[in-house]
């Protein structure tokens, strides 16, 4: 129920007895002004500047019945509040020539603050802004670090830590509410103030929807009724890894060969290069031309029914993006699909040592001809999954076919590209057995895209880009309708000195099996840094990781079809099942798995203790099967292989559990 | 001559024909707002956040005769034009309950704009905006330098290109106007835009005051007679050089020994340390209670009165800090003359490893008690100069005497300090005998500092806070009417692995001679740092430049009678003596020094060969006596000893610079 309390010149709005505006003549909830933004941009990282030049508070107000029209003078933004589905859903209509809007959403002091979008260096949101723009996300992405500082030198691409793939104007407050702002636009979220959020649009959104439930999983429930839901993810992926190799078939399947005879159960194969690829001094790149490179990888079609055979799947790449001069950049540029530059010409992104078209997916027209290039040059072939790469690069001095301006489009393209991506598995009837995984995300990708990984980490233990960073992104998508989720096994990015140790792919490794899924990648340089093969004992890790998963299969099925059906997270913060506890609120570092499995990865080198938080419950360490009843920090040997991890003890899956505990007891096997 | 040119809702104001002010409804002229800021300051370094509320254009008008009054609805500002001594004045009173204030100048896209108080990366301030905030300037001031990286990691202390000890909001611009705002508050002059400068302020500021001329020495004769000039530098600082050496009587007493063993003709011994000293892991710290060091310079008074008779002068060390419990302190505290926190106890500042308290400078008791302190201390003893330092780092969160918020009275600290200084000289009957140097800078610097040092520069060629920096802040202090600024010969800050090299030393030496007067500093690590005494051809090279500076004497006191009669600074920027030549324009790394000599010092690591930009004029290499004609680039050898350096052939001190030509012509002397 909405109620609006006027007194003298304030008024208070509440939905279901909670305060959503307090609007004084001094504190105005609503303003509106014109900025003049200029933003520079260099290989999908952004500098943005925004210039202010007015900014008017609309103090006055009047209210009829549920329309309430703020305003200043002959300036007025009319709001109509109804309620919807148990929701409050507000509509905004502003007086004309205003490009700036802000928004002050009634908070509380102890109040804390999840979610838009994926957030690599801070789960809790309150005490900074986050500006919401799709981008790199930055190496290092802290300005304090060696790898941020050369990488800002180098290519301006250090990156701050804000800075995320996957921005979305919708978060979750532990005021027991999820809100959503209707709009892509560049928007800028100011959890700094102690009683309002300040929400900053350069637009007037359209509407605002917001909606107060019981429990936080209710919250995840309602918000992902809205936002809608991911198909299932398919079975393979539940129970043994994803190798990321590359080098042809030949080499492929002598990787195979090796993983399977040190007893590695896998799922898939995942080869970036089935289109070919190249060297720059970036390191190997793909060749970035969306169709199979028969030289490389021939009889592909008969090739993967054979890998099917043993439970193998196949997997590709494709992105938005046509190398110039090639097959489909010709076609698609001859058909006039390519996005064009201010003087009508095809825009060229600069990718580092090769230029590329870009497909532009708001002419339909052209969406469905790459519909039809995924359904016919990959799923067709019996290609099971790729990476949806890129979505967040979108120059905002381009021309698109809907002739929207490109910088309200920025933020939407990600979640256009998974769109193609969803339409093409649909329509191909696979939906639930064939997956795509993508790190940009919008509004939306919570229903099209299958799934997400976290980008590009560095190779290396930076809490900003390292291996750390993957906890808070997989926990802040979590919360806004974003169930699965996964990240590089060892990370990708090896610049700036970083080089992948075998530590790193050890703790990564172990990590990743108590995530939706476990995929490897060679990273960008490859022969530079660890690789799985290099090494025995990383093997038996291996063999013995994918053997837990296996293990696990039951338990995680059940996660994925609570994925599926209410939105849960597969990786959860531990307040979404321990609310009464105020410790869990700033953990951010570990996660449940599941209801039942609770998981503090080791994410520094050289670390063999680790402390970790047990909310209130019977917990059994998964390696020696001691129990622990008292909630607090406890500290947890943890040498490789031995990942800090409990199960509750009255899980249904306790026998499972326990049969891991018992081949796996660490007094057997540690250290051997 | 003021006009107010109407045309339907537009408003010009032209003043002397020239548009001062263009206004239209939707780009307004003024700006009122509501602003909250937060200021952290860590050892002078202060980061500055502004949560901008309101800004809303005054977007109407109502004129009667020279008032004008802006205004949107019932907020108003009212604006009184009037011309005073052939300058235009403005007043401003608006509505109540604004703290933020914006101001549009009419500008041209090809005007450039000068001063702003010392700025060290650019002279030139077009195109950038300058935060006008008193602090360290930093260590490095470049985020793309590893000194500012790690400046930054361990101290906060990196700075930026717009950090200064000396902001003010005055400034010089091409279509020939100067223009003083009259306030201490922060402000921040935006030069990005095409058609207009945008001056913000964090108070409505009571006046401003705006003077076309004809040329730019009028410009600077006009603006200084509106600021007040110093009094003419001490004749001593003419000549020789003066010695930035510590250690005890005994000790700089052989440092002058072998000064003269090496025919370098020494004006005066800077000891300061003449209070005492001590170590921290900054380096070699001065002991902060400015009391005579009785065991470390006995009989001083005697001692000088003995180094006056060979033409020595004894100069000092004091700042408006008192060393915790120590007997200017304790004096201090009990009468009530220091600085209080928000507790009402003494103000501590920690200055790292050591904690201070800061002397009321608004108590007018305490200025008082301070000025005798300087007289008795310092005069009485025959020092005829010091360093007067710091002045940049009032904190915000302080109590002040005279009840004014610190934040406000932030700005002007360097002003009160230096006014204490001056009133102590000028009480003793010594203006023009006595002198200080700071850094520390506002608005009343350019009278009642004597002069000015450029700061603490690193000790390495890094163009932002490196050797080069210390033209653009001789250049711009200059255009505001400071004539007087010299620096650190060799630099002072050795932080973060940057070593004073003997090249760095003698490139610093070198350029010095052309600056108002010599002085070298040890550097805040002495020990690991090159002195001049280490090396024997160093002190060969002080020996040539000091005679050159001798022989210089006559030229140099006419500098210094046009500085202190007509604000001319000593160091000026070519196009106070060329107008017509473009490209003289956005030179910042060479100078005039005084209106016959051009100057091109060498600012890079291992250079031998520098270009140098001759404007129309006969011009004489000092080296060589070749004579080049030619506007335009010339390339000049440049082996230490020799740093470009042209004199007009017409000038009438052109006997005086042949005979340095004779006597220390390259090829006699070059490399030997």
């Amino acid at each position: 129920m909405i109620k609006f309390i006027i007194d003298n010149n304030e008024l208070t709005i509440t939905y279901n007895n909670e305060t959503v505006f307090y609007h004084t003549p001094r504190r105005p909830v609503f303003y509106l002004g014109h900025g003049t933004e200029n933003i520079e941009s260099y290989r999908g990282n952004f500098e943005v500047d925004d210039y202010i030049e007015q900014r008017i508070g609309l103090e006055k107000f009047t209210r009829n019945d549920d329309v309430v029209t703020f305003y200043h003078q002959d300036i007025s933004l009319t709001v109509t509040f109804k309620e919807t589905n148990n929701r409050l859903q507000l509509s905004f209509k502003s007086s004309n020539g205003f490009n700036r809007f802000w928004m002050r959403l009634y908070a509380t002091e102890e109040e804390k603050v999840y979610g838009c979008g994926e957030q690599a260096s801070y789960f809790n949101l309150r005490g900074r802004n986050f500006p919401l723009w799709t981008s790199e996300p930055g190496v290092g992405r802290d300005k304090h670090s060696l790898t941020t500082f050369y990488a800002n030198l180098q290519d301006r691409a250090g990156g701050d830590y804000y800075n995320t793939y996957y921005p979305e104007p919708t978060f979750v407050s532990t005021r027991k509410y999820w809100l959503h702002v209707d709009t892509y636009a560049y928007a800028d979220f100011n959890f700094k103030h102690k009683n309002f959020h300040e929400l900053f649009f350069w637009e007037v959104p359209k509407e605002m929807v917001l909606s107060f439930k019981d429990s936080y999983l209710n919250i995840i429930n309602d918000l992902t009724s809205y936002t809608g839901r991911p198909p299932k993810l398919p079975e393979f992926l539940q129970e043994g890894m994803i190798l990321g190799v590359q080098g042809g078939m030949d080499q492929v399947l002598e990787y195979l060969k090796t993983a399977e005879e040190n007893d590695i159960n896998v799922s898939g194969l995942w080869c970036q290069d089935w289109a070919g690829h190249r060297y720059t001094s970036f390191g190997k790149r793909l060749f970035w031309n969306w169709v199979l490179d028969e030289s490389h990888y021939p009889n592909l079609k008969e090739n993967i029914k054979t890998l099917n055979k043993k439970n193998v799947q196949f997997l590709a790449y494709i992105c938005p993006f046509l190398l110039e001069d090639q097959s489909l950049f010709t076609e698609a540029k001859k058909a006039g699909y390519l996005v064009l530059n201010n003087q009508s010409k095809t825009y060229l992104v600069d990718f580092g040592e090769f230029y590329c078209g870009i497909l532009d997916l708001t002419n339909p027209s052209a969406f469905e001809w790459y519909k039809n290039i995924i359904k016919t040059n990959l799923i067709d072939l019996g290609i099971k999954g790729w990476m949806a790469d890129f979505g967040e690069y979108l120059p905002v001095d381009c021309k698109l076919h809907n002739n929207i301006d490109a910088k309200l489009m920025h933020n939407e393209w990600p979640v256009l590209w998974a769109k193609c991506n969803y339409e093409a598995v649909k329509e191909s009837g696979k939906l639930g057995e064939v997956f795509y995984f993508m790190r940009a995300g919008a509004h939306g990708s919570q229903k099209y895209s299958t799934s997400l990984w976290a980008g590009d980490q560095s190779v290396n233990w930076e809490r900003h880009d390292g291996i750390a960073s993957v906890i808070p992104s997989a926990l802040s998508v979590g919360m806004i309708g974003n169930p699965y989720t996964h990240s590089d096994i060892g990370g990708y990015t090896s610049l700036h000195g970083n080089i992948r140790t075998k530590e790193l792919f050890e703790r990564w490794l172990e990590m990743s099996v108590f995530t939706a899924y476990m995929r490897t990648h060679e990273g960008n340089r490859p022969d530079e840094n660890f690789q799985f093969h290099h090494d025995n004992e990383t093997m038996h890790l291996m063999a013995k990781m994918t053997d837990i998963r296996h293990r696990l299969k039951p338990y995680i099925n059940a996660l994925f079809e609570e994925a599926t059906e209410k939105g849960y997270p597969v990786q959860r913060a531990l307040f979404l099942h321990y609310e009464e506890d105020e410790v869990v609120y700033d953990l951010q570092y570990q996660y449940l798995f599941g209801s039942d499995v609770l998981v503090r990865p080791v994410v520094n080198h050289g670390q063999t203790k680790q402390e970790v938080y047990l909310p209130k419950d019977e917990w059994v360490h998964l390696w020696t099967g001691e129990i622990t009843t008292e909630p607090g920090l406890i500290e947890v040997t943890c040498p490789i292989g031995y990942p800090p991890v409990f199960y509750r003890k009255n899980s249904k899956y306790n026998k499972l559990f326990k049969s891991i505990t018992e081949t796996y007891h660490y007094e057997k096997e540690a250290f051997k």
